[in-house]
Parts: structure tokens; sequence; C-alpha cells
């Protein structure tokens, strides 16, 4: 039987749900600080997550390259790379709030082509491929779709912010929020998955990694938003990320983040 | 057969629930504004579940007061309220978070003695009684604890700020949040019973009203928790709050709070 990459992508998500969970709000829960000085908490659940998942790759897809937050990259010939974060969101992970997400991306050259933005703490499955953007959680199953919301003051904004970002960033920042109806805070990844289901309109941040942006792009991407960076281009290396629900409401945010 | 107040604060979660799930993540959701200029959405679903609500306890215990968000209050003759909150967290609600909450008390003069946060999405139930303390979720069924942090480096504090509060009230925020060692935002109820189940510390809220308080009081008081106001006296007719997950790490905030 051959495989999609789509039941791959599953497969991936359900293996480090299942290695994650019994680590979920256990106060025995190891963590560790990854850079010195900072609150970077990296759990036990987030590096045994990965590995089952690059064990699982090195098995279904041997050709393909692997770029992971946790273990240094492996090469591929296929021109393809899975990459994975097994928990994005530590800081959610750590305070018991089911915001973090395993995320999960296959990429070309030009950039993901298919994510998923796992929640298995609520049983929750965000997907996006080229042909298809679905939802699987305690609701059913739907198919993804973002909003139409056209204006600023019409739109709800999520973000890391206040905690992440430099000066400048967090300026640029408020001149979108103080436009918008609503901003909410501290989401992670959720913030991606909820903007790809049509209740939020625009997420935005920066500091990211690759593997934190990746499975969210293909995610919004197949629900019909747009993900850039903040000066329009391509956002799937990290950095600073404009996600929004359409193209109106993206330029709108852009035209702010850019003013200067 | 007589039902326990505990089993009567089940059947309201119950019955709440039921009413407003099908209202959650739905495009055609109305909503209204309650204060003019100012942002405080009230679903339909909001209002439909009091109703419910006091529609069981006008069967259920036709001699106990009630005080809900939506409606007047009605008096009662046994000198005991329900305080009814059918969905705390309008903004997360409208913004498809579920950090949202269903909040039922049972009061007495010195205040609540029993409580339920409820997150119908997720399927979670925090219910906390002078006798009980109990979280039944995904993971199963398990006892509610606080845990015993004993210094501000080590705790982690949730809060709506900087969406709430006066301007001194964001100052002595502030004074805490410089100490702890993660703060997270924009939470709602959820930070309540998150603090009730171990994995939070402390939670810092102002702008109060009793219906948003004393369903939290109670769960996190049976989970060995303790909620005061700001100035370390009773939380339960609203305002400004200060839960915590014990007397040292209680201490340790209300005397930044206070400090002038």
């Amino acid at each position: 039987m051959t495989l999609s990459d789509l039941d791959v992508a599953r497969r991936l998500a359900d293996a480090a749900g299942e290695v994650i969970l019994p680590y979920f709000r256990n106060a025995t829960t190891a963590t560790d600080n990854k850079l010195e000085g900072g609150f970077d908490p990296v759990t036990v659940a987030d590096r045994a997550a990965e590995r089952t998942m690059r064990d699982l790759l090195a098995k279904l897809r041997p050709e393909d390259g692997i770029l992971g937050e946790e273990f240094d990259p492996k090469p591929g010939t296929s021109g393809r790379t899975w990459v994975l974060d097994p928990i994005d969101g530590t800081r959610g992970f750590i305070s018991g709030t089911p915001t973090w997400g395993v995320l999960i991306a296959l990429s070309e050259d030009a950039g993901p082509i298919l994510g998923i933005i796992d929640q298995p703490y609520i049983g929750e499955r965000f997907e996006g491929t080229r042909a298809h953007a679905q939802l699987r959680g305690p609701q059913g199953t739907r198919r993804l779709a973002t909003r139409k919301t056209a204006s600023l003051d019409e739109a709800i904004l999520f973000t890391t912010f206040p905690e992440v970002g430099t000066e400048a960033d967090r300026t640029a920042f408020q001149r979108v929020a103080r436009e918008v109806k609503l901003t909410r805070y501290g989401m992670d990844c959720y913030a991606y998955a909820l903007l790809a289901a049509g209740t939020v309109d625009l997420v935005i941040e920066a500091g990211l990694n690759a593997y934190d942006i990746q499975g969210p792009i293909a995610v919004i991407e197949a629900a019909g938003g747009i993900v850039t960076n903040w000066e329009g281009g391509p956002a799937h290396d990290g950095g600073r990320a404009l996600a929004a629900a359409n193209p109106d409401i993206h330029a709108a945010a852009l035209a702010l983040l850019q003013e200067d």
C-alpha cells in the first residue's frame, strides 16, 4: 500500500500526540532552559515526539529531508523536506493551556505544500494541502475557510506580543492593534488554526523559526488566507509573519506595518 | 429522589453547554454591544443559556435566589443564591478560542460554597465544594489540587491585562509581573481553572463582577488555593481579584500589589 503525503503527515501527528499527552499537565514533567538566561523551556515530550516522528519518516519517506526544532537537519535526496515542531507553544504547554500544537509541514523549494496543526488534548486537527482544507474536532469534520472581513475596524487580531519582538516590531504592531476591533494575546500556533477556521482575521508575530510557521502557512493558504513576512515576501524561512484571512485585510495590515 | 446541590449545578452546566455549543464558531452568531462605545459582545447563546438555567432552577430550587449576568436578580427565601455567568470570556468566545466557560456558583452570605467552571467544547468540568475538588476532562477524572510554588521567581501568572483595569491597576500589576517567571494573557476564566488544576500559580484581574469570580473562588478554595481582593479581603463581590495557589505566593503578590 502506498501512503499519500497526507497519510504520512497524519501518522506523524498521531504518533507525536501519543508521546506528548502523558506529559501534559504532569507535575513531574522535566524542563530545561535552551537559551542561557532566557525562558525557553523544552520538555522531555518535545524531544521524544520529534525522535518518534523522525523514526517514522526514516521508514515511510527515507528519501526526504527533515528540519526539526530539536535535532540537526537531515539532508534528503528528493528535494522535499518535512518540517517538524513537536510542541509549538512550550510556554502554553507548561502553563497547562491547550493552545500549543504539533506542527508538521512538507515543503518544496518554493515553500510548504502540506501542513497540519494538531491539538491532541482537545482532539482537534487542522489540515491543509493544495486540494484539501479540513478541521476534525469535537464538533465533527468540516471544511476550513477563512473569512471575508475587509476592513481593520471589523478585524480580530491575535499575537504573542507583548512577549516577543524588538521595540521597533512592537511599535509597528501597535499601529495595527490600534485600528482593529479586538486584539488577543498568547494563543501560540492555535491563533493560526483559528484564522484558517474563519474566527479571526489577522495574526502578527516576530522572531519565528521556519518550523514555527511552515505548517500554519500551508493550512492557512489551503483555507483561502495569505501569509507573508512584514515586507510582503515569503514567510517560510521564519522571522516576522503577517497572516491574514484575505487579500484586502492583508494589504491594510501590511501598509500599517511598513509605515514609518 | 433528592438532588444534591452539586447534582443541580451539574444539570445547569449540562443544559447551558447544550444551548451554547451550536453557536460557538458559528459565523452567523448574532452579537450586540452591551455598553455604548465599548466592546462587550453578548451572544444570543449567552441569554438563551441563562434563560435555560433559570428555568431549571425554578423547578429544582424554587426557594433560592438567582444572580445572573444577563437578567435581573431574582430574590429567594432560603438565604442562598445561584450565581450564573453563562459565557464568561465573550471576547474569547467570538474569537473561537475554547478559553471561555460556563460559571456557576451557589453562595451564602459569607461567599460561595460550591462552584463549577465548565468548558463544553473541550469537554472539561472543574468542580469545587467544601468536600470535593474534581476535574473531569479528556484525560479522565482527577482530584484538583493547587501547587506549592513558594517564591514569585518560580511562579506563572495569568491575567486579562493589558485589556482591563485602570492605569494605577496596571502599574500595580506590573510590579508583580516583573518578578514572576512567566506572564500569560487572555485566558478568561480558564486561567482560574488552571490555577485550581495546579499548572499556574497566580491570576490577577480587575473590573470583575460577582458572577465572574464566585464560581472560580469555590473551585480554587476547594483545590487548596486562596482568592482575595487586592486589599486581602473577600473577593466575592467582584472588583479586583488576586487568586493564588497557596498562602506564601498569595502574600508575596499581595505585598507588591499594595506597595505604593
